[in-house]
Parts: C-alpha cells; sequence; structure tokens
C-alpha cells in the first residue's frame, strides 16, 4: 500500500453493512479506492455513515518512559534504549467512545501520546533509510492505564490492555512533522499533561528504526511513542481529552463498567 | 464460527495463490467450507499445497509461569494469579520454518507449551459458562525466548517478540482431554523438558475464563498456557522439536540470521 502523496485525513467507516477507508472533511467522507477491495464512488455526509477506529493493527508497539519527566514521576530511571511493550488491538477504541473503568483496578489513568501508523510492511530498516517512508500517518492515542495493577504486576500487558484502554483519533493525519507538535491532556478541561514531541528521549525516525530491527512491522501497526508527565486517574463522568498540534483531539467520556 | 463436532486437523495451506482452510489428513488436505468465504471443492494432496500456521491470530496471550518447577528453576515465585504477556503475531511460524537467531541475543531459549485456539469472540465468561466452549482446538507452541534481553529488561515483550519467536503446529486439534496430555522439548532428540499439562498451576478452563475477564477473546487469538522446567540453549544447527500427546510434533531446525 503506498500513502497518498498528498495531506489527508484518512477515516475508516460503516456505510450499508459494508467497510470502507475514505478521506475525511469537516463535513463528509469521500471512498479511497485503493485502499479496499470493494468501494463506492459516492461523497456521503458524515451523519450517514458510522465513523470506526481507522485501523484495526496486527499489533500496537508501545513505547514506555519516553519522556524524562515522566519516567521521573513515576520513580523510574530514563532508559538507555526504548522500553517495548504491546497493548492488545482488543483495547482499540476511536474518538466520542467511552473509556469502562474495570472492577479490578481502582486507579485508572490517562497517558496522552503520539501514535505512528505504518503503511508499509518493514523489517530491519537500515541507518541509510529513512524511516519515515513506512509511515502512513499520525494520530492522537491514549494509554489507559490500570496504574495500581501495573505497579502489582510488573508486565505491563494486563494493565494497559483492558477493552477501551486504547483510544486512538477517528483519522490519521497523513502530512505532519511528527518531532515538533504540542501534546497536551485535558481531564473535564483542566489541562494535566503539557508537552511537546521534541521533548522524546527517542524521537521518532530512532523508534521505527529500532522496533523494526527487533520484529516485522506489518501495515497499519501501531507504535505508541511514549507519554509525558502529568498523568492522573480517571473517575467516572470524566471527559478525557488528548490533543496534538496539527491533528486535533480525541475525545472520550469515562464510565463505570456497571454503568452500561 | 462454530467448531466442527467431530475430531479433525484443521490447517491452512496456499494453493493457486489462494488461502484456504482445510482438513489435514495423512496425505491430503480437504477445504473446509464454512471457514471462509472463498472455497475449492477438491481434496488435494499434501504435496500440491503449500502448507501455512493454521492461523494469524489478532493476539497471543501468554502465560508465564504456569509450572511450579519452571518458575523455580528461574529463580521466580509461584504466582498467586496467571502472569500474562503478550507476544506479536509477527512472530509466528509453522513445523519445518527455521527458529532464526538474532544477533542481538546470545542465549535464545526454547519454551514448550500447550496452545489453546479460541473459536468465537468472548469476553467475561461467567463462573456457570464452560470455558471450552469457545475453544476451536489446540495445537504446540515454542514460546521462543531471549532471556538474556529477558532479564535485562524485565517487560518480556522484546526477548519474546523477534520474528519466528513463535513456532506453532501446522494444524489445530479439535477433540482433546487439554489437562491430560504428556508434553515434551527435545533438542537434536536428546529431552529438555519432559511434563504432564495436569501440573499447570492455573488448568486450561481457569485460564480462559481468566484472560475473558480482563480482554475479549477473538476467533483465533491464541493463548499459551506456560512452560515446564527444563529449557535450554538453542544453537545454530539444533533441531528442536515440541511433542504433545494426541497431537504431534512441531519440529523446527535453528540458525543463525547471517545463515540466510
Amino acid at each position: 500500500m503506498k500513502p497518498y502523496p498528498e495531506t489527508m485525513k484518512i477515516c475508516r467507516f460503516a456505510y450499508k453493512n459494508s467497510i470502507y477507508f475514505g478521506r475525511l472533511t469537516n463535513e463528509s467522507v469521500e471512498p479511497l479506492e485503493n485502499y479496499q477491495l470493494k468501494t463506492i464512488k459516492q461523497t456521503l455526509p458524515i451523519s450517514k455513515v458510522k465513523i470506526l477506529p481507522p485501523v484495526i493493527p496486527s499489533k500496537i508497539v508501545c513505547v514506555g518512559r519516553n519522556y524524562r519527566e515522566h519516567a521521573e514521576e513515576l520513580g523510574n530511571e530514563v532508559p538507555k534504549e526504548p522500553l517495548l511493550f504491546l497493548k492488545a488491538p482488543s483495547a482499540i477504541i476511536t474518538n466520542e467512545n467511552p473509556i469502562i473503568l474495570p472492577k479490578q483496578s481502582s486507579r485508572v489513568e490517562h497517558e496522552a501520546e503520539l501514535a505512528i501508523i505504518i503503511s508499509k510492511k518493514c523489517k530491519s530498516i537500515s541507518p541509510e533509510e529513512n524511516p519515515l517512508n513506512y509511515v502512513l500517518g499520525y494520530t492522537c492515542l491514549n494509554d489507559v492505564t490500570a496504574r495500581d495493577l501495573q505497579k502489582k504486576d510488573i508486565q505491563f500487558t494486563r494493565a494497559k490492555s483492558f477493552d477501551t484502554f486504547c483510544p486512538i483519533g477517528h483519522f490519521i493525519e497523513t502530512s505532519l512533522d511528527p518531532n515538533n507538535l504540542k501534546i497536551e491532556a485535558r481531564v473535564n478541561g483542566k489541562i494535566k499533561q503539557k508537552a511537546h514531541t521534541s521533548q522524546m528521549i527517542f524521537p521518532v525516525e530512532f523508534l521505527i528504526r529500532y522496533i523494526s530491527n527487533y520484529m516485522t512491522l506489518m501495515p497499519f501497526d501501531i507504535i505508541a511513542t511514549g507519554t509525558p508527565a502529568g498523568v492522573s486517574p480517571l473517575n467516572p463522568g470524566d471527559i478525557c481529552e488528548i490533543e496534538i498540534e496539527n491533528i486535533g483531539i480525541l475525545k472520550n467520556p469515562v464510565k463505570r463498567e456497571d454503568e452500561l
């Protein structure tokens, strides 16, 4: 698959029992022919379609402690090389879908992150090659974490893989300088995390090349690039927003499991 | 998707540029109509098809330290509840494919495990429901691990997700009592691990229900149920075999990255 040359917002939507990729504008979605086997020609108003998460990845590779102040706030050392872990793809939701607080945790926190979406299969990207050639685009991601279970378990898996614990933006922005973006998390409008992607210890290009040397990245795989300082708990009734400059806002209400 | 009622070995194979599920016998594969959109009627000799890994799961959920003697041999305590981690699906290979020793590790070890293959989406299986209703079948799995990286990283992800680090059997056995099987690993014919699935700390039914309470399990997801004592290093030129009673043998040669 080849990324479109132009700047665009790629979304995925359901319409009359089929699923399509589309180009998102303020009011409509235009199906993208070369992203799918089946397609339709017409441009559709957003009100007529159901917007889905823009990708369902074969894996979500997350990077821990990639901002100095966040590593320090949790009492951890700054890592010498990227700390990798995986989040289950079944945790993915998108904009406006609720984050469900599970009964097994008493402290669930937001983590604002820039997500990289991979365009083409890649393995062991060489030092000469530009890793950005394998990027379809970027979106906001909330690496929701049951902090109590994370501390208890040592392994991050269970604490980070509950259903709804991976909200991602409802579109992919294809043209962006990923290393020069303001990133912010707000709870009920109050700023909790505020940083800049230039503060990443390991920047975007480094991460893609590094990870590709450990495992083959597939089209639509997600790399979550780590969260800055300021993580804080989410409570039922909260509205959590992740905003990244030149991308937009990922907004999710927070509910308790028994409220469903 | 509904499991076939009868005992069978389900495989996946490529034939003339298409991929099919099939029923495997000693000498042939018979396409299974209800497992795919596209199908063919004829039974094909194995020599005419390419056998693929029987599933590509949306996630591989692994259980650590599920046999007492293995927890002890690595100096770990026996866990009070299952220790979960994820392995990247890009690591999957099948019978006869080589395990590639990556340059980043100097100690890669085998881990013989019984793999559960999920048949139907399930979430929060209740105490009244039988978790085996969500099982398509079982196969052998080798949870290949870069032991040096596992010790260094704390998080298991990187050590266990290299490409080729998840050999699985080339078929799924649909009818089996999973809690009553001999399990063995051999390197160059020499027995290294020898145990019985009845020795699992958390048995198969418990694991499926437990994991479904933390994350939704999808059709074809794999649960790797943990490895018994006796893990040992793999070297270039070795042949590693995982054998499970009433399933069969998963056999993989071992190569160095630069031998490819």
